[in-house]
């Protein structure tokens, strides 16, 4: 992905001086240049007016290509804005892979209405993918592997290899008279061999397959771990339905990791730069909520010491350090548990163990930090006491910090809840709560009088 | 990845009743069973001492091929116990490949002494990647695709390729007789062809290639893009050094999510589960410090208006619910403009229509919540100046934290700072501020008296 050219057009695009014979130039240059991901790289890169206008200028060939490469939310913003008539035009003729990729943004009686003009094979590939759920590898598996029956002669199959092998290809799937994955042949066995020979005759036993009901995240983790560039995907009858190959898998790592990088601020991975007003302030307004729920339960909290806090308002001006040291450290072991638990390292057996390092971690910085900031308050405030109160403190939150650090990911991850999403806010919660009671409760017993 | 098994395998190697019996069963049992990988997993989820203790029970020809798969810190923790001279025998013989990923890990006259007992080849593969630094593709490259000379004769090639395929090749690499690249020939092209001819008159003329210079991740991110299995690594003077395939490119992809989940906690991708107490402490200490001084900073604003929080306690009872909406707010910004920049959407044209968006939708969104948060705290201190007060901070904290999720990012990025990294941190340290002044400040002109 060479950036420079997507920011390149998007500043002519932009320009004051853009009129259409500008646009139709940088779109006929990107055309040649670059791919169907790039130009939807542009578009999403476009205001809303823009990107209309830059999208008109496509050539028809292009914008099906495109779309299936954009984000959800923007090619939506594309899609509804079509006529209807157009959008069935664009899309009479396109197979059943592109369909799917794009069937929830399609108006329901447009897509019948597609479905209805495919040919036979297609509309027989896509009534199969919906028999799986969407995250479910049956549902996105490429469905044109190299196939042949076991009794095919090697003369035939070399003719069919010569023309044209897909991406990633570098084995043939044999199947029996009823479609069912009888095995694989790769296709480097086949030089020097007698074309007379009956491919079967170079089958592998034991290839690895994947099952289309497999998790679409977890497969792509498969065929990588096989070393193999593509695996065939089979039904548990044994019906092979298609392949997934290290380029999808490569995408669907790359997705993963984009939507976990949205999630962690609360958005989808379908989020929209330039989303209209209302419909960005409606999506991000419920992760806003949550968090102001977490926020006033930790300022009930506080509402308690109310009568310390008008004696001692240093406690005020000081509180946020208590939380945040916590919240810090807290994140840090949270962190390196929602890693664990992904890669699968963690179990009973060595929470144990986990805990008492984390806590010897907690405890050690937890009196290091103790020390500086008691210092810096004591200093600061000209007050001992308040230096021990606030040093005492961080260590609670801190060790207090470690233990939420583990617990609340594993929990979590038990009640198949995403800790890399939601852990964070529940253990800032804790750690807020923990660091004003600890700080403020302290302040009262000590402070006071 | 079967999680379960090393579940499964590190319960039994922590069983009270594991003794070197158990254990040897645990491990003949992976050995057989699962990949390198599976075991450097398995080896990351137990504590030191029973890490050493499997360690002991591996057998010798599997120990360094999952050495190379554990992450940096782990191996480490297991390479420094042990006996130099068993080390040496271990690696002796490993090629120039192996001994690049371990090669920060072992002591200097250890890796001379490894490197003096490999053959010349390998010497000369070894010394040719120190020619590249370790984030360019030139370091890493695969040094063992398929070559051959241009002139060679299709029967030789077919004799070569029907022994061996290395994974994710499809294509063989033609050299002239310096070793430069001269083009690639799909090998199913080479079905039925006759076996007197040349291999060269086979050749592609225009099939992408990677220059050895680029950044690893970059390259990758091209392999994948350019819908081949891997692409030839080519120094600028046109020498082939090797190739970079999907397989590849997909544990760096991981590699690099991996990294980005952790360093959002300030900590290091190679972190290990169970390091040592001292070396966790001191690792996360400086994150934690970081973090302490914006803390301050925050408390030292608050600090100047003490006077009017020991008059109007609410003031510090409600005050970390501006800060912290401001903080969420401005992180849902942040997270759209890090994807934005990382998918090189974000240039000097846009920025404007999309600060404009923003704005709007925290000026949206600060409305919504500043009713909400008004009327909960006018009711809750029976004070509606003081739901005033309040309302307005959050107006004002949102919308700086739009502004300031679009431009911390951007500003990073140009300074060629990882946005991904450290914006979070400055984002916060801003809006905890104008959160806290806004709120306290307005506090002061309204509430007092």
């Amino acid at each position: 992905m060479d950036d420079n050219t997507i920011k390149h057009a998007v500043e002519e695009l932009l320009s004051s001086a853009a009129d259409s014979e500008t646009q139709s130039a940088v779109i006929e240059q990107l055309e040649l240049e670059k791919s169907a991901s790039d130009v939807a790289l542009l578009l999403e890169s476009l205001p809303l007016a823009e990107r209309l206008a830059t999208w008109e200028q496509l050539s028809d060939d292009r914008k099906v290509p495109v779309l299936v490469e954009m984000r959800a939310d923007a090619s939506e913003s594309i899609l509804k804005q079509q006529d209807e008539n157009l959008l069935l035009a664009l899309f009479t003729g396109v197979d059943a892979d592109t369909l799917l990729e794009l069937q929830d943004s399609l108006p329901e009686h447009l897509l019948e209405n597609v479905i209805g003009r495919m040919d036979e094979e297609q509309q027989h590939r896509f009534s199969a993918a919906q028999q799986f759920e969407d995250d479910e590898v049956g549902h996105w598996c490429d469905h044109q592997p190299l196939v042949v029956p076991g009794k095919t002669k090697l003369k035939v199959v070399m003719r069919l290899l010569r023309r044209h092998l897909p991406p990633h290809s570098h084995v043939v799937y044999l199947v029996d008279n009823r479609g069912n994955f009888t095995g694989t042949v790769r296709i480097n066995r086949l030089f020097g061999a007698d074309p007379a020979l009956r491919i079967s005759e170079f089958a592998e036993a034991d290839y690895p397959t994947l099952d289309a009901k497999e998790d679409i995240y977890v497969a792509a983790d498969q065929v990588a771990a096989s070393g193999e560039s593509s695996l065939p995907v089979i039904t548990e009858s044994g019906l092979l339905i298609g392949r997934l190959d290290m380029g999808t898998a490569y995408e669907l790592q790359s997705e993963k990791a984009e939507s976990q990088l949205m999630a962690g601020a609360g958005l989808d991975e379908d989020a929209d730069l330039f989303a209209p007003v209302r419909q960005s302030a409606q999506s991000r307004a419920v992760w806003l909520g949550i968090n102001l729920m977490t926020a006033l339960l930790a300022s009930w909290f506080i509402g308690l010491f109310e009568a310390t806090l008008q004696q001692v308002v240093a406690l005020a001006v000081l509180m946020p350090v208590v939380a945040s040291m916590g919240g810090i450290a807290g994140s840090q072991t949270l962190t390196l548990i929602v890693r664990g638990l992904a890669l699968g390292q963690i179990s009973k057996a060595n929470l144990k163990p986990l805990l008492t390092k984390e806590v010897k971690v907690g405890a050690l910085n937890g009196v290091l930090w103790a020390v500086v900031i008691g210092l810096i308050a004591g200093i600061w405030f000209g007050d001992v006491l308040l230096g021990t109160v606030i040093g005492i403190a961080i260590v609670a939150n801190i060790v207090c910090a470690a233990i939420s650090g583990i617990f609340i990911p594993v929990l979590l991850d038990k009640l198949k809840i995403d800790p890399a999403l939601s852990g964070s806010v529940i253990l800032t919660t804790v750690t807020d709560i923990v660091g004003f009671v600890a700080f403020l409760g302290l302040g009262s017993l000590l402070l006071l009088g």
